[in-house]
């Protein structure tokens, strides 16, 4: 199959990775080509392409999905461009993988999740990149919630934090502006807290009570503001760096309103009638990339920290209390989800890897022509969740359901 | 002075070995002397005095009170009798510490509040059992935030995890009863949980925004319930035992109402404009006494953990980043609060020793005619708070203002 | 029982904790009384028999055991003494609990032994003050090692790791004389994880090799030493502070020699065919209290580290791989070793306890007319282990055969 | 560059990913391709050369080194071949590459330091495969000491603890035969630990005093043993399955002798005066990849886990004791070594990033003509220190020199 990548910033270096790795550890079904990245300043593609690995370069997104040699578009760009750029490469008949949130807004998702249900209908694939569900501590999370594991769930508990805004002269970059990117900490941490706790307990949030904050109003305008959308890198819960994909404006030196929120804390229900707390930020100082989870059931517990990514922890509340307590899976072994490709035990993964298992799953998807996992309807339902944070938030955090996943999100199929 | 203590189960076995202890520990502006201790059932009492080592036993709390040879009136019961007893001791011209919450409606705490006022003018000292303000950890922590460590706060977030109704078969003790216990693991464990948000922060909470949820409505009723008021232990965050001053009516077989929250979760403000979250619970199946909160300010963050309860993680966010990191200072320096009196560095100290402090304490404030911390006035505004989340709980988590602090708060002299 | 102890600073103090505490908490078969305590220093004494709850004060060791209200005597004086009192305590017909290591060399040691063995003719006890057995964690691997759910041992791994010599100013205290002390580092820190070592496993060292440095070789003399030996208490691997009890001679200013090892690391081999390591140290800077251990057997490890006291880490290695790993048991729980009379699960334990329980388990013995663990023969066994530890050392680390455990110490008997 | 890997199992892997990546991620003077792969059976070797990305496959190492387009031979075989393979290739003009242990004896490894030497003046470069270097967490460690924050250097402390042979069922592949693998633990752990000892402390081993022992030594023969030099995979501190690449003679069903060490422990000197101990084991059951290490200096200490290999432990002690304590550093910022290439704060790397760095490295040296480190003399100098614990395990652990290391290993030119 070969791959075409919109973007190629920091999401596009670590697709490209996931790409150029997957078929020299996996055994596929169906091989991956790199063959061609787009972006819209020829001469940073083109070095991109070169460093990346790519076959060639494109510096309009048209061109890119109109190659006969791509079968899989890849979109690595600000959520402002998803919806566009998805719909028009579903129709085209390509395969789709569309980084996270699939959206700015849940009208967008709606209209792509409509492509790609009319696209699946023909056979094509669209899948969205919720990559910490191929990290393998949280798939075997997911296993043992699904083997029954945890019993009925009482409480869900995920936080994201970050720290990368904590101070003050960090730049107006485009992940702080509402019209590239949606929404902040809630859009870009949350989405991923969001899609996890739907994909570990099975569950569609109910409803929320949220509250948000900007704690810092205005930001210093990042220098040389001229990127544009495929010059521009999107993210996957994190900060490419001040100068990557910038642009708020006018170039100029000078301050510029963050119009996104910082910081978003919200409870929920679930429909099984487990509680859960979620938060997202970045301005935990001292925390990194510090995705924390834990799940409470009447028969176990499971806790992970993202920046031990290759640890689980788990209470089994079924055995004697004199001997019980959290035990620190190292989760390296061969019989661990998605380890049977990697190294002996105790030989842990990166972050990375999660774009290689992203990239396998989503070619045995093709070629056994399933609806992938996280799909489209599963990026839909998270943009409603995180539209319900945003309305909460504005009503004095009053509870606010959530409309109903739609009927292929795979919290409806388990 | 001489002391004594109505109700003797768990908590009063935790008071007593405070007062046992103290003076052989601190050098004291006063002493402490163990005259009385109060329940209902006389050989019952009579025991426990002799366990726990009080000169004499009272079945009659008005009798402990009227005793020439009691100074200092110590409260361990449910919190349906903290209000009468306590304001007929302040009456009576006694030094009063009382359990917490302070009391089971706002109501009563302003009515506490009140006497402890008028006490105060008398020369009289009444303070609230919130020990874990003397755990010497959370006690760094807040000198650490006086000290401007962490500069401007941006995110408070504790959460008080236990597990001990996770077995449906837990019988329906006095605590799982709105008439004696106010309310549930919000009144027990998020009580503490306020307190401490506010000793650390210096602030009151300004709103919040609230879930409660009960996941087991029915339980069975203990076996041959006759306990009374004297006769019961209160807790301080914990369950005594299903037997042991339980009491749900008939003592026959058969099962009775849980009309109290198993868990609650609230989002709320602080009026710096930091953002918190809260969890109480008593269904987190392996936490056992997880009280865990963390601290992020623009200059450091602050982390603890109950079940760690001699170490302090703080992360200075002003030092390089390459260098940096959360350390982990094990609270046992004889620089650290309260340790200069205890063993030499990294021998820890255990649960109970906040009972020894917390009487230390006491006695200072007697000795030195000030206001104690916490004060009763502090209890009502942690009380304020739970009122505040049972409304916002009641209305569809809005989000609930909390009546500014009393008078002679802390968070009002820090 | 009445008791009578002989020093009262470090060591002291925590036993009379213990003394102080142990009736309020267990229910026993003998109650205790703190009788009286002795030092050299009348004034000193008298102050330290008031603020640590002794009836009496005696200034000469002889006259505390011919009182006719002492029936244990508690030796917490330097090692140098120990022999003298204890025998004569013994030969008096009192029953004796003496701080560890028992003795400075092996036959002070194996005369203390034989006349503890003549002693347990007329039914009196003689107990080794190796606290850290009665921690409950620790108490709780014996139990599991005891009950195979290690299987095959192949690994012991012990290291005691303090810090307070770290700094080159500190004083040459008692501690840091051989004369007075016996040994370093090994005497203090290394007698608790040699005892450990062989009451865990149910073993007796079979043999050492070893290295031993001095790094800092002068240090200042402590100011005004005229400390004699009841005025200095001991240790139970802890400095109590530069200035209790130390005394190397004139007190004048000036350097003196430091004559103990300040570091000592030896491997060992166990009958059953398992490797050790030891280490003992006080120069691991950042290190206060932190004898940590791990045992590896064919069928799981246990792994402890008492800066976490609370806390014993398992690995059940006949589980599943896929679902095992090091698991926190939070040694709290009702069913676990000396909790049943202590707080709710959760709720820790601190250093000090370990000197209840010894108390508790002394008084067991003497009701019960059994032979104490640790006795004296173990307090031996130990003493044999660092003489040979000390005879590698000085023959090039060649490995030295340790002779057999004497019959009563308690490897002997598991 | 042209590469040429000779054996394609577990390490051939790893390097294959390493040269895949390193120009994709690293800004390198030198490109790297992947020429071709050499293995003894043509269909295997050709199916690793498709899997792994090589572009031919060769079935005779001396054809390999005689390609043209081979520039660096790389080597992933069985110790046993390494001299004979390394000589050869540095003859021919070669740089080469090799894993650890350089050799399986003394006298190998200093041929092959001679032979480095020779082609060293013709501006060839010969690098061993201690990979442990390259994990940033070490990179920054070493650079911690070096820039002096440790202070004097007391302890050193490593282990390397894997649990794999704890099965008394595991089959007797070739790592367990002396005559392939040289050693057992020692070689294959203990060099590890030994040569990163060396690297953080700029020190080479002064001498050494051992004990080693082999708990099951006989085992099932592995079935269909018929592998040969190529075929086989050689390790960096793991076992690629019991299936590759083993071999222990007839193939028949029956049982082998194991002739190597299971585990070894050892302790140490350095020239500075710090004492050290080591472990290597297979039999410490739950430790998957533990490699922990210690460092104790009089102004700071450092710790590292290679099952947490982002993390970095460190503590300043010339900071005020109240407030300080072992930091966790996450060594994924910018400024840390190797991390300019990666991903953003917090973002974790993994095993066999160790291998993109060496590659990374070994291109430089190339490129600027400069010693690599590890050199072959590094690796000659570790061979030196595990000889001399082979020499000292046979005369009963008596302390035994370490010949100097020879003139070009990296801790003469510290």
């Amino acid at each position: 199959m070969g791959v075409g990548m919109v973007g190629y910033a920091f999401m596009g270096a670590a697709h490209s990775q996931g790409w150029r790795t997957v078929g020299h550890v996996f055994d596929l079904p169906l091989g991956a080509r790199l063959a061609a990245v787009c972006g819209r300043d020829g001469t940073a593609v083109r070095a991109a392409a070169d460093r990346l690995g790519w076959a060639a370069a494109e510096t309009d997104w048209r061109a890119l999905i109109a190659r006969d040699d791509v079968d899989i578009v890849d979109i690595c760009t600000p959520g402002d461009s998803h919806a566009e750029i998805a719909i028009a490469a579903l129709d085209a008949g390509k395969h789709v993988l569309c980084e996270k949130p699939l959206a700015n807004t849940v009208e967008e998702a709606e209209a792509m999740a409509a492509a790609a249900e009319r696209a699946a209908a023909r056979g094509q694939v669209a899948m969205v990149g919720f990559n910490y569900r191929r990290v393998p501590a949280l798939a075997l999370a997911r296993r043992m919630v699904a083997e029954g594991r945890l019993g009925t769930l009482r409480h869900v508990r995920l936080s994201y934090l970050q720290d990368w805004l904590v101070d003050p002269g960090f730049p107006l970059t485009w992940r702080l502006r509402k019209d590239r990117a949606g929404s902040g900490a809630l859009g870009d941490l949350g989405a991923h807290i969001v899609d996890l706790a739907q994909f570990l307990t099975g569950e569609a949030v109910a409803g929320v009570s949220a509250l948000t904050e900007t704690f810092v109003r205005e930001r210093p305008l990042p220098e040389g503001s001229s990127a544009g959308i495929t010059a521009a890198g999107t993210g996957s819960g994190s900060e490419p760096g001040a100068g990557a994909g910038g642009g708020a404006g006018s170039g100029a030196a000078g301050f510029g309103q963050v119009t996104v929120d910082d910081a978003a804390v919200f409870t929920a229900r679930f429909p099984s009638g487990a509680l859960a707390t979620f938060e997202a930020t970045r301005f935990a100082a001292g925390r990194k990339n510090a995705l924390r989870l834990e799940l409470n059931g009447s028969d176990g517990s499971l806790a992970f920290d993202l920046e031990r990514l290759n640890e689980l922890s788990f209470h089994d509340h079924t055995e004697p209390a004199s001997s019980s307590g959290f035990r620190r899976i190292l989760v390296t072994e061969p019989g661990h989800p998605y380890l049977e490709a990697w190294w002996p035990p105790g030989h842990g993964l990166g972050y990375e890897h999660t774009f290689v298992h992203q990239a396998r799953d989503l070619l045995h998807a093709i070629a056994t022509g399933t609806v992938p996992a996280p799909s489209f309807a599963d990026g839909l339902s998270v943009q409603r969740v995180l539209a319900a944070v945003e309305e909460s938030a504005e009503k004095n955090a009053v509870y606010t359901p959530v409309p109903a996943a739609p009927v292929h999100a795979s919290v409806n199929l388990v």
